[in-house]
Parts: structure tokens; sequence; C-alpha cells
């Protein structure tokens, strides 16, 4: 059955040259991602948020701004519509007007790469293409590797042997064909790089398809329609790829274009590692595009991403913004898990932490004022980063008592 | 801000003594649990679907069947309204009807535990208890310190040492006072019941309070309204204490009552695993309750429990729904995490594979007939259980191609 899609085509940020999106493309002729775009006065004629309330609670209630023309190519295991938490423990203790949580630990494959590869996959089905290929850092290849079994299709996927192990099982178990590297994420990139054009494979490498962002979006509206369509005065997000934060930016756009919302958007808040941070250097230097950062480290490996390919994306939408982009160490972070964990019960994965980490030194620095509301994202499960933790625990004996 | 709750007290289904629910009980006097009540013809009058098609999608959505009387005492990180996700390759590979997953794994803390320990939590905190106590394997542990940490509650947990690490790490980070056992779940059980007299704690030990079944029984609630209250032929639930059984066949007359389902219930399953089998030994034998099942092991440990508390509502759910009792042995749990992986895409934990082998058993034997529907039950997400699967994988050079 047709859904309600309006999209309209693929456009180029850097060049505005204009693709089909009947067609499957990659980059733009310029290098550039591409990105989709809506017939808006469509899409507002056709849904609104009284329309969306009682949709089902998944991402595809916003069905008008996403890519996917006949819902049968639908690729779904129950993604989206996450909750929104109220940290109240947490603000208060750090001064916080509102504080609240996205938790997107609570999806199919316990991260946020569910988002996109729900959209990448449906879209790549309703393309007709039967093989993707990627290299990964482990969660973004976990949740292709599962929605592409989902849809019957081949999953070829790269990743460094030091990838975590949990993941290296979704993807096994899910029946991708799966090779290990003696090296980064770069090295297998490069890998792909030289077997695609000889296999004939469709590249859904970070930002080299254009609807995975379209899935990460989809944070950005369920934020605005969760508090009513009030978007709260910053969100922060960390920042790897940037895939999250430019879908975001993206979604807010088009809601302020869609009547959705108002004409003041968040601010929004790029938090990097201090071992892994070249758009907080960008940033700090005003400007466009980002440097590699050498000998980068961070237990934080999703956001351990030297120089993303979207990074012009990202800065841009911390400048339109008038958003902050901040770095934090490792020590920060995994005192934050805990802490967190004991104030409001929410177990997050380092990257989310990390978040919180960085909202802590704008509050204190009063860049985010005491009455402001604040959205942080926390972009996995902490149950998915067994390793990050380790405590000494008390015995009892048998016969014992506590 | 008071619920629509209509409970009117606690039951003991053994003996039928009542309780009364504003006060904090454990077990009935005669040694049973203690089941909640609710003044059906109330509840039937305050809401029904339509009512509550447009509620939040919480398990919170059912709460004239719920016991907490005042919203402020709700303990939430979102859980529940979990995903019901078809299975049609598999079904159609094995030749079922219509076959679907209730999928558990996304939800906090990854497993259904935190739909019991999130009621269990809000009705203690409503109760003015201010420690709970319990032995865990792992995973109800995890939920329970997660859940009394956000309440603000004390959290006493004994674990024995081989636990699984990542759910040792939540109940950490999460403030709990943790102990770890050289022994199993029942000397840990052992150690609190000495220590729980003198301390004042509150025992949330499995079925020891009465609402991690109303926390549980929502997945109940959430199949018929999810199917459109048409409840399908079958239910299977993997069995170790036997509170979701227990609880879903609680929902399953509780609505039935209500008239928001039919007179029809389901057939309820309970697939244990063969190293383990009490229930599935009575059943064959028409027994009312199990004996204790030496030296069991199964690599499902959520469902290594040699004799659980409320056996007899466990056969006596079973009997009344002409149910079947099914063990399978840890070889085809093991096949079938990376079959149903590849088939659909969904990475599940032992438990639920073990629910999928055993009705693939129900279905070969006929018990299950090919033209009717069935939901399985995976109770926690395949990611908690990192050690598994082993894989050996290839492994490609840096400079080669793939």
């Amino acid at each position: 059955m047709k859904t309600q899609s309006c999209i309209s085509g693929l456009v180029c940020p850097k060049c505005q040259n204009r693709y089909d999106h009947r067609e499957a493309h990659n980059l733009c002729s310029c290098g550039s991602p591409l990105l989709a775009e809506y017939d808006i006065r469509r899409a507002a004629a056709a849904a609104g948020p009284e329309a969306i309330k009682n949709r089902p609670a998944s991402l595809w209630r916003y069905e008008e701004m996403l890519p996917v023309l006949d819902g049968a190519n639908i690729v779904s295991l129950g993604e989206g519509w996450t909750p929104l938490i109220p940290l109240a423990a947490a603000g208060a203790k750090y001064g916080f007007g509102k504080l609240y949580m996205k938790d997107e630990g609570i999806i199919p494959t316990g991260t946020f790469k569910a988002r996109g590869a729900a959209m990448g996959v449906s879209k790549a089905k309703e393309l007709g293409i039967r093989h993707v290929a990627m290299p990964t850092n482990g969660n973004a290849g976990a949740a292709w590797a599962a929605y592409a079994a989902r849809a019957g299709m081949e999953a070829h996927i790269l990743m460094p042997e030091d990838a975590p192990l949990i993941t290296r099982n979704e993807i096994v178990a899910a029946g991708a064909q799966v090779h290990l590297v003696r090296g980064l994420i770069s090295d297998c990139g490069k890998i792909l790089a030289r077997s695609i054009p000889a296999r004939g494979w469709y590249d859904v490498s970070t930002l080299k398809e254009p609807y995975r962002i379209e899935g990460k979006k989809t944070m950005g509206y369920e934020i605005a329609e969760q508090m009513g369509w009030q978007v709260p005065d910053v969100i922060a997000y960390p920042t790897g790829g940037g895939v999250g934060i430019i879908g975001i930016y993206k979604a807010l756009t088009e809601m302020r274009d869609l009547g959705w919302i108002g004409e003041k958007l968040p601010r929004l808040v790029a938090v990097q590692a201090a071992g892994c941070a070249p758009i907080v250097e960008a940033w700090r230097k005003k400007a466009g595009t980002s440097e590699f950062f050498p000998n980068s480290r961070t237990i934080a490996f999703g956001i351990n991403v030297p120089r993303a390919l979207g990074d012009f994306l990202v800065l841009d939408a911390l400048y339109r913004t008038n958003g902050y982009a901040v770095a934090v160490d490792d020590a920060e972070i995994l005192k934050t898990i805990p802490e967190l964990a004991s104030l409001e019960g929410t177990f997050i994965c380092p990257e989310g932490a990390a978040v919180f980490a960085g909202l802590k030194k704008l509050r204190a620095g009063n860049w985010l004022k005491a009455g402001e509301t604040a959205v942080l994202l926390n972009t996995g499960a902490g149950i998915k980063y067994p390793d990050t933790l380790k405590f000494d625990l008390p015995y009892c004996p048998v016969d014992g008592t506590v």
C-alpha cells in the first residue's frame, strides 16, 4: 500500500545538484553526501500534530516526511518512539531547569543505529537493492545486518578485529558476510572501496547513502512531539560521524517549515571525547570543516571518528542554531555512568554519559541558563558495553548474614 | 494525582484469605503468594478498548487494572508497549499459520524483568517502603536496582558470583548494596531470610510480594490490544519462576471478565530447558505441584529454576487453558538464536530461543495446527548474553579485497 511520503528528490547541500529519489544514489558527483527533500506544502496539508497523535508508536508515524513510497517495503523490528525520560534528580543536583533524556537504548539492537538501518534498508529494498556493504566499528554493522536479514538482503561487513564481541556476534548471527581486519574502520573502508566496483554491492557507509539520515532525523520529530511540539532550549548529542546531529537539525528545520513548531530552534550541542575532538577544534576556530584528529583515543568508541564526511553539515547546524561544541575526557565519562545510574536508574552508554558530562560543563559555565530546558541523547544501552565498568564486590559467606 | 486503579485487595489463591492492599504484605500466612484483586465492574465501566487506544505507549495505559493509587508514585523508565513482531519467514519455513514474537528485549534494562520491577517498586514507594531486598541470578536484580535507584530507595541484593558480569555492573552502578555468594540463588535466598528480620527490609524475592505479577501481566494486556483484542490460539512462554505465565493467565482471565476479549482463552505453553524441567515433568503426570529438579543445568540461566514457589499457579494455568509443557535441550536453543536472527533480524535471548524451539516441536507434532496463530515471548535482548555464541571469523588483509 502506498504511503503518504512527500519525498520530491535528493539534493546536494554543497553544489545543489539534484538527483531522482526513484533511483539508487550514493554521493553527489562533487563528493558531498546527498539529502532527501520533501514537498513541504503537500506534507503540511496531508498531516499535522493532530493527525499524527494517534498513529502507531514507532518512527514510521511521520510517514509524510519519510522516503519510503510503498508500505510493503517497510522493514521493521519495532524501532522508534523511544522514551523521553525526565532526569529530575540529576537536574536538581546540577541546577538544570528541566532536563530530559531521550533513551535510544530502548530500541532494536540497543542503539540509535537501528533508526538509520531501518530506513536505509527499507529504502534499499524499495530500490531493488539486493546486496549492501559497509565498514563498521560494531553497532552500525549490527543494526544493518539485522535489518538486511529481515529484508532478505545480503550484507557484506568489514570490521576491525577489536570491535566489541557482542556486535560481532550480532552480525554473524544475522547471517551477514563478515570479515575482520587487523586495522581501523578506515582500513575496512578502503578494502570495501576496492571491492565494491567489482561486486556491484550498494555502499551504505555513513553518509554515503542518503537515507540513514532520514531514519536518524526521527529522533528530532519524536522529541518535539513528546514535548507537546514545544522544542527545548538545548539538544545535546554525542558527535562522531555526525549523522545524529545532522538528522536532528534537518528534522527541526523541516518541522519549522511545516509549521509544526515555531521559528525558534533549540541550540544544538555537539559533545565529543577530549581524545577525539575534531568538531570541537573546528568550532573554536569558527571553521567550516574539520581537520583530521591524529592518534584519536577514547573509551566512547562510538564517537571515535577522527574526521567525518559530514563535518561541514555538523558545524553548519551548530553555527545556525547558536550552538556549542564541547569535549569531555574519559575519566568524566566513566564517572558519569554510575552517577546517572544511581541518581536516575538509567544505565547508559559511554557516548550518552559524555553528553551529560558536557551539559554539566555548559551549565556550570552558565551557557545553559538555570531556567532552560535541555534534552540529552543517550545513543545506546549501557548493557552493550559489558567491559566499560570494573567493580570489586564484597562476598558474603554462604552461612553468613548481610 | 489519583489514578483510576480499581484494586480492591489481595487474596490468597490457596486458602482465600484476604489482605488489605493499603498495607505492605508478603506471603499469605499459609505460605502461598498473594494476588491482587480488582473491582472488575468498576474497571469495565471506567475504561475499555476505545478509551485505552490513545493512551501513552507504556504499560501504565492499563491503569484501572494496576495497583498504584497515586500517579506521583509511578516510577518509570519508559517500560512496556514492546513491539509484537510478525515472524513471517520463520513461520513459513516451519508451517505456522501466523507467528508473532512479543519482543521484551526492547525495554529498560533489556529484559521483561523491568515490568515487574517498575510495578513492584512503584507500589513499594506508595506503601512507604524505603529498603527492598532480593536474591537474583542477574536480570531481576538489575531491573529492581535500577527502579529502586530511580525511586530513591535502597536495594540490597545477593547474587551468585557466576551471575553475568553485565548484570553485576548494572546493579552496582545503580548504587545498590550488593554481595556476591559462592553458591546458588537459593543460598542467596537463605542468607536474606536470616538477614531480613533484623534489618526490616521488604522482601521482594520472586512471588514473595504481590505486585511483580501485576507488572508482568501487562504483557498479556498488550498482546491482546496489539492484536485488536483478538487473542491468539497459543501463547508460549519460557518458564522458570513462572511469574510471566502466571501474569499472562491473570491478564487473560481479567480481560475476559472485563469483556475486553471473548470467552475463549489462548492455550498457554510453558517451555523449559531439558536440563531443568520440573513443570514439564509435573504436567506429564497431571500433578498439581512440581518436584525439585536435581542438578539442574542449562545455558538459558533465566529458566534455571529447579522448583518455583508458584508452580501450582503455572500448572493450573496450563490445565485450565488446555495448554502444554515442553522441554528443549541446549543444543536446540543455541541453534535457534542464529537461525531466527538470519531469518527475521531478531537477536533474542536463550530463553526466547527455547520458546521458538518448543513451538517448532508442537507444530511438528500438530498440537499446534497449521491455521493457528501463535505468539512467542522473547523475554530479553540477545545483547545481554555476550558469551552465548562463539564464531570463528575470516580475516581480510588490510591491502586485500573481499
